[in-house]
């Protein structure tokens, strides 16, 4: 369904979606992954060079038995020292009137806009706050990853905001409006070589500068989450509290989707987790493909009837929905 | 010349100071490192415990023959896959009026003081702004390690703040006067797995919250530079630019002083950087010690004659002074 943005690229996966309401509209942020053609005897890597900031689409040759060549999983490598990504994403939208059946553009929605963003750009999250839809999104590139916002009033032109988390800092959500007068995100700074990557939590006064940052929640030491914990989409506000369906990595190599329950007026409060995944890797789709055994959300649609689409990506490649009930989920964590 | 801050505990060094000026005094805020005594065939491991925000003086005591046990350099360990510090640190005054004999408190200036500064504080920057003296130092735990904010207007009553840079930062120089409206400072955050350890810049309001993040300078690839790089003090504003004297560790394993110019009413521009550094290690106490080979600067005095007194630690054990001309300093860079 998706085609690629550049000649000599092809789409790998189109996965993890930002999504939102727009007029009589529902958007998804796709992150389209693409990657180019395999040459023989090469490994072979796509980024964008900016020169003067006008985007340059180019692609790094290595031969496959360099000695200075390492394959670490299937979605990075190293190369004489330095990393790269096997591919390169951008963010484009796709539009519905149902929520269930979707037409993707032709053309990206958000590229890569310097060379802070060289390796891509990835898992938007959309928080409409009054009219403007701010989205944030991961940058990478040789600096590491990123936390980026801009925002929309049309779908059409985008402002940028600049770099609100900045490295190694990713699974950002910013809540749809001000708590206490501040605006609040979630956000995951890695802790490499101390913890395991946890859920903070800061405030902002205009969304660009942050600070009072807390750490929220750390991964708990079951099978499912023992690896590292990461926020999806903006939470859902709900009489008993703040929603927030995150997603953990456990020792078994298993993505799966979790729940938080955060107190209304002090979401820097944890009131209730759930004890173990509301959801986990069950179908062929998500159970194989790029990187398999990932379920993974950064969207959602709330919906009259009181339950949400929750989009999600599987195994970076496909996007899913899967239609839940708020109130089941709340009582869940009784 | 330090008293230990508890009982059972050794003073290991007292070294990278913060420094300035208050009333007639010259002050270094120095960091203090301490240990507890050996066990025979046991590794002891000190850190604060918090009970309701209440600190708690502890020790862990690992067997040296545990399987679970990892030696890392002399400054930390692994146990159980949990790190640990091999000593805990404090910040304690010294207070001078020549500014080259010290007397040191008998007392604590800072202690950990939660959970989040349970294996220590570190290496304070002295930021005078207005006629409030502002404190930045990071505080390592569990999570990791990042920069906390607290002020003082007398040195005895303490104000916090708040961590301003998430983990993994630290190396943070707030900027004594604003620039354009706004707060700068750099900053360091960790990018394990991409590029090098760079120094970054960004921007704030209230000091609080932190924006507006830009990579400003990453390691050249000179024997001196080529692992990490960080701000030292908070930058001299002279007639040229603003002088930052930042660290280095290059493939040599050695830590150096080098210089960076910065724009005067645009600090994100590099006006000028030396090309070699201007400081080494050279003395004995300089290349032998707790960690040697390291010169590492957070603090100077700027004096009448135009000369800064730059205080350094040395091997992560000693307080140093140099005496340096600026305009020297200046020229170097031409």
């Amino acid at each position: 369904m998706v085609k690629p943005s550049h000649e000599g690229l092809n789409v790998l996966g189109a996965f993890n979606p930002g999504a939102t309401k727009y007029k009589n509209e529902i958007l998804l942020l796709l992150r389209i992954a693409e990657t180019c053609n395999k040459k023989q005897n090469f490994v072979s890597v796509p980024y964008f060079n900016f020169i003067e900031n006008n985007a340059k689409f180019e692609v790094l040759d290595i031969p496959e038995n360099s000695k200075e060549l390492e394959l670490k999983d299937t979605r990075g490598i190293l190369y004489k020292g330095v990393d790269y990504l096997t591919s390169v994403s951008h963010l484009r939208l796709a539009r519905s009137n149902d929520g269930f059946n979707f037409a993707v553009d032709e053309k990206p929605f958000i590229l890569p806009h310097n060379q802070t963003a060289s390796f891509g750009v990835e898992d938007a999250r959309i928080s409409k706050i009054g009219d403007i839809y701010y989205i944030n999104y991961t940058i990478v590139s040789g600096d590491g990853y990123s936390t980026f916002l801009s925002s929309t009033k049309d779908f059409k032109n985008v402002k940028q905001h600049g770099i609100i988390f900045p490295p190694l800092n990713k699974d950002v959500v910013i809540f749809e409006e001000k708590v206490n007068n501040k605006y609040i995100a979630l956000h995951r700074p890695s802790n490499h070589g101390f913890g395991l990557p946890s859920i903070w939590y800061a405030e902002s006064e205009d969304l660009i500068h942050w600070g009072n940052h807390i750490c929220l929640l750390r991964p708990n030491k079951s099978v499912w989450e023992s690896q590292k914990i990461g926020a999806g989409a903006p939470p859902i506000k709900t009489n008993k509290g703040w929603l927030e369906i995150y997603h953990s990595k456990g020792k078994n190599n298993i993505y799966s989707l979790n729940l938080m329950l955060l107190d209304l007026k002090n979401p820097s409060k944890i009131i209730a987790l759930s004890k173990t995944p509301v959801m986990i890797p069950e179908t062929e789709y998500e159970k194989n493909g790029f990187f398999g055994n990932v379920i993974f959300t950064n969207g959602h649609i709330v919906k009259e009837n009181g339950d949400i689409n929750l989009y999600y990506g599987s195994s970076d490649e496909n996007v899913c929905v899967a239609e839940i009930s708020i109130d089941k989920l709340l009582k869940s964590l009784k």
